[in-house]
């Protein structure tokens, strides 16, 4: 890459954040596409690829899972489109695992893209949440699959007014050891 | 982001692999540190940080540490640096996807930097393998903190050819669903 784009990258990477005011309109066919296919080669154990991908675009549907209760996926209900994670369970914690590598990648090609993007919650550790039941009925999602998050994408529905530093975050030197703990 | 840098952070994101043959060259000092940024800036569940990072430059600490039986790190060995990740433990399934999160982002701040990188297994699910605790004892960790993974990072020692499409991922067919399962 180029010093500019690795710059560019860097910044994108450091700053990544959750938009959740998002606009409802369509996103473009080739943005959508272009998420997938970072999705789709996503890097999991042994190269299981664990994992569907429930695209979502219908207004009603979208209403209708975000407003599921016990969830925590509001911003479903404006986005222009939602993804959902299927994840074919084999080892709860490599699962766990590959999929954060799979949702930060989807986060950081939506982004890249000017689009704004947010995970919404559908179930806690083991699946337990009654929201994730519900979701999957609401999607034909067999029963044995587990279904974590549906990731929301969208315009962002006003300028973003990142604050560079967010408060609350560690210091490097609270987070480094050197050489040893 | 500009047409230019969107593309190039998308083919990053799309390109991503691992690099294992590494050179034991010194990282430069900013590299470093640009990448522990990306680190400490990633995002967790109810924003805990629950992880350390043990940043380990000393020859013999790497060897040692990939030598380790059981362990599956030998990249180590040869590599500039290697980062512990370091959990502190609270919920497993939560824990194991911020990490792949983390992971993730250190992957790709070291690849936008022109470095390679590579996941270090030293345990699987559930924190069970005894390559884990003799990697804690090397370092010092508390025995009741989660080593799974150290990433090693350095030069690659070769040029990267990179295949385009590598065989055996899934396709966008097999994957992808539109409004239902």
């Amino acid at each position: 890459m180029t010093l500019d784009s690795t710059a560019g990258t860097l910044a994108l990477l450091r700053g990544l954040r959750a938009v959740r005011q998002l606009r409802p309109d369509p996103l473009p066919e080739d943005a959508l596409r272009n998420i997938l296919e970072v999705a789709r080669w996503s890097g999991s154990a042994g190269n299981r690829q664990p994992w569907e991908f429930v695209v979502v675009r219908d207004r009603d549907m979208l209403r209708r899972l975000s407003m599921i209760e016990g969830a925590n996926a509001g911003h479903l209900a404006t986005s222009g489109a939602g993804i959902a994670i299927v994840i074919h369970p084999e080892v709860p914690d490599l699962d766990a695992y590959d999929e954060g590598r799979l949702a930060e990648r989807i986060l950081l090609a939506a982004t890249a893209q000017g689009l704004g993007a947010a995970v919404g919650h559908f179930t806690g550790p083991g699946d337990t949440w009654a929201a994730s039941g519900e979701a999957k009925r609401l999607l034909g999602i067999p029963v044995e699959f587990v279904l974590r998050e549906t990731i929301s994408l969208g315009y962002p529905a006003a300028r973003l007014e990142r604050t560079p530093n967010p408060p609350g975050r560690k210091t490097l030197e609270q987070l480094v050891h050197l050489e040893h703990y």
